[in-house]
C-alpha cells in the first residue's frame, strides 16, 4: 500500500464529520440541551469541520417520542431552530438506519430541507435494503453515504460482494467502521485497502467511523487516512456510546490543511464537555471495553457492567470467553 | 517495509517489559507499598511477563534519599525483600540515567546481584558517556539495553550517527523512545526501520517505550511490533509519568503466544491500581498532554496544569505556542 501525502503538506480531499450529537446521543438518549447544540454548532463552524451529524431519522412508530430527546428523530423545525438556513460551509447530516426509519415519509426532498447528507447505516444481511435508500434518498437531491456496520465480524467475501453492489449504488461515501473497536492498525490498513480498490473503481469516497475500545479509534482514523480514507469521523472528546470515538481534538491537532482551527474545539470541550462529565454523563475507555474489543464484541455486556459499577475485571473476562 | 509474522502465529522474539514502578514512580515519587511492589511482582511471573524494572539506579549524592521512595535508588537489598532470588522466569531490571548515576559505585557484578538487566537512558547529546556505562556493566556480566530519549527532537543526521555508534557497543538492545508522545504511527514504522536496519548490522534488538499523549502509545508499540521491533514495555493501566504509557492489559490482549495471561493482569488493576487512583494518585491521556504531544513537547508544563486543577486548555494552547 502506498501512502498518500504526508505530515508536512495536506490533501484537500480530507473531510472532517462531527458525530458528537449523534453517537454521543447513545450516551444520553439524545437528552442534550439546546445551547450545547447550538455551541456545537458554531464551534464546528469556527474549527473548519465539514459535517456535522445531528442524530438519527428514526421512525417514530417504532420508538416512542417520550423516551427519547428530539435529535432521535431529527425533525427538519428542530435542525432549523439552531442552524436556520445555515448559511455556512459546513454541512448537515443525519443518521438513518435500515429497518428503523420511515425513510418514505419522514425524509423530505432535499429542496425543501436543510440537511445536506443521509448517513444509510446497514449490517451486511441488509444492503439490497440499504441500497434502495441509498439511491431513494439520491434521488431526494441529498449527498448519501452507506455505513456497513461490524465488519469485524462479516465474512470476508461476503463483505467483497457487498462493496461491489454498493459501488453499483448511487452512495457517495462507503464507510469502513470498526463498530466494536476491535481491529487494529494493520487490519485497517487491509480493509482500507479493499474499500478503497472499489472507490477507486466506482469513482466514490471512502470514510472511517472508529471507536476507542481499545485506544486505536484516533490511531486507526489516522492510518486509514494516511493510507488514502478521506471522511474522517470524530466527536468532542471522543463522546459516544462506551468507549467513545475518535477525539476531535487529536484530529485537529493532526491534520495540516490551515481550514482547520483547533481553539473552538478546545473551548468547547472546557465549556460544554467538562460540565456534561462533571453531571455524571459517562463514556471512554476502560478494561472492560477493552476486553470486549479484543474479544471482537458488541459492548453491551461492557455497558451494563459499567452501568452496574462493577470493577471484577477478571470475573467479567470469563463471561466473555463463553460464547456458546 | 515489511511486516513480521501476523495475527494468528506469534513471535518467540517478542519479549514484554514492565515499567510500572519505574515510569510509575515519577507519578508519586517512588513511595510504593512493599505490598504493591510484591503484589505487581507475583503479577508479571505469572502474567509471563519477561522483564520487570523496579526503578532508578539514581545517585544518592544527587538525589535525597529522604525525598523519594526507595524504588528511585534500587538497592539490591530492597529488591531481595521482594523477589528473594528470583527463582522464575522473568528477569529484573533497572534504569540508570546518564549523569544521575554513580554507576561505578552502586552497580555490583552481576554475579552478586539479582538484576539482570541495566536499562541505560541517554539524550543524543551524551552518547559516548552511555556507551562506557553500556560496556561497563556488559563487563560486570548484566544485559543491557539503551534508550536515546527525545527523538522526536533530534536532528535526524545525528540520530544515525548515535545508532551506529550504539551497534558498535555492547548494548543488547537499542530503544526507540517516544519521550514526548507526538510520533505518529507513520513516523513510528520509519524510525523502526532506521533502528531495526542498524540492529540487524550489528546483531541487536530493538526496543520500543512509547508515551499516550496523543492516546498512541499501545498502536505505536503494535505498529513497532508488527515491523519487527520486539522489546515492548508496558505498565499496568498505563501508570506513567503524565499522559503513561502503553497499557499493559491491551499489550496481554494483542500478543498471541500462550505463555502471557492477562488474568493477572486484570486482577492486579481491580487490586492495586483502582485503589491507588481512589487514593488520587493521577495520570493518563487529559487534553494538556494530547496538546504537547501535537506540539513535539515535553509534557512538564501539562503536568504543572493538571497539578494546579486548571480546565482552561484554550488558554494553555496558546501559550505552547510561544517558543522563543
Amino acid at each position: 500500500m502506498e501512502q498518500k501525502g504526508e505530515l508536512i503538506s495536506y490533501r484537500p480531499d480530507i473531510k472532517v464529520v462531527d458525530c458528537t450529537i449523534r453517537d454521543g446521543g447513545l450516551v444520553n438518549n439524545f437528552y442534550f440541551e439546546d445551547q450545547f447544540v447550538k455551541n456545537l454548532y458554531t464551534a464546528n463552524v469556527a474549527a473548519g469541520v465539514d459535517y456535522m451529524e445531528f442524530g438519527y431519522k428514526a421512525s417514530k412508530e417504532i420508538f416512542d417520542v417520550k423516551e427519547f430527546g428530539k435529535w432521535k428523530f431529527c425533525d427538519e423545525a428542530d435542525i432549523r431552530e439552531i442552524v436556520g438556513d445555515n448559511n455556512t460551509e459546513l454541512k448537515i447530516a443525519v443518521m438513518a438506519d435500515v429497518g428503523r426509519t420511515d425513510y418514505k415519509k419522514d425524509i423530505i426532498p432535499k429542496s425543501e430541507s436543510v440537511i445536506d447528507i443521509i448517513r444509510i447505516a446497514t449490517y451486511i444481511n441488509t444492503i439490497p435494503a440499504a441500497v434502495e435508500m441509498i439511491n431513494y434518498c439520491h434521488d431526494l437531491g441529498y449527498e448519501t453515504s452507506i455505513n456497513i456496520m461490524a465488519v469485524s465480524t462479516a465474512n470476508e467475501n461476503e463483505l467483497d460482494i457487498a462493496l461491489d453492489i454498493l459501488g453499483q449504488s448511487q452512495a457517495d461515501v462507503i464507510y469502513l467502521v470498526d463498530s466494536y473497536g476491535s481491529l487494529y492498525p494493520e487490519q485497517i490498513r487491509r480493509m482500507a485497502d479493499k474499500y478503497l480498490a472499489v472507490a477507486e473503481k466506482y469513482g466514490k469516497k471512502v470514510g472511517i467511523h472508529a471507536h476507542n475500545n481499545q485506544q486505536l479509534a484516533f490511531a486507526n482514523t489516522v492510518e486509514a487516512c494516511t493510507f488514502g480514507v478521506s471522511f474522517l469521523d470524530a466527536t468532542m472528546s471522543g463522546m459516544g456510546r462506551g468507549a467513545g470515538n475518535c477525539y476531535m481534538e487529536l484530529l485537529m491537532g493532526f491534520l495540516r490543511n490551515p481550514k482547520y482551527n483547533i481553539n473552538p474545539v478546545l473551548k468547547f470541550i472546557q465549556n460544554q464537555i467538562l460540565p456534561l462529565k462533571k453531571a455524571g454523563v459517562v463514556w471512554g475507555c476502560d478494561v472492560q471495553y477493552m476486553l470486549t474489543g479484543q474479544q471482537n464484541q458488541h459492548p453491551r455486556s461492557a455497558i451494563a457492567f459499567t452501568a452496574d459499577e462493577r470493577e471484577d475485571y477478571s470475573n467479567f473476562y470469563q463471561t466473555l470467553l463463553d460464547r456458546e
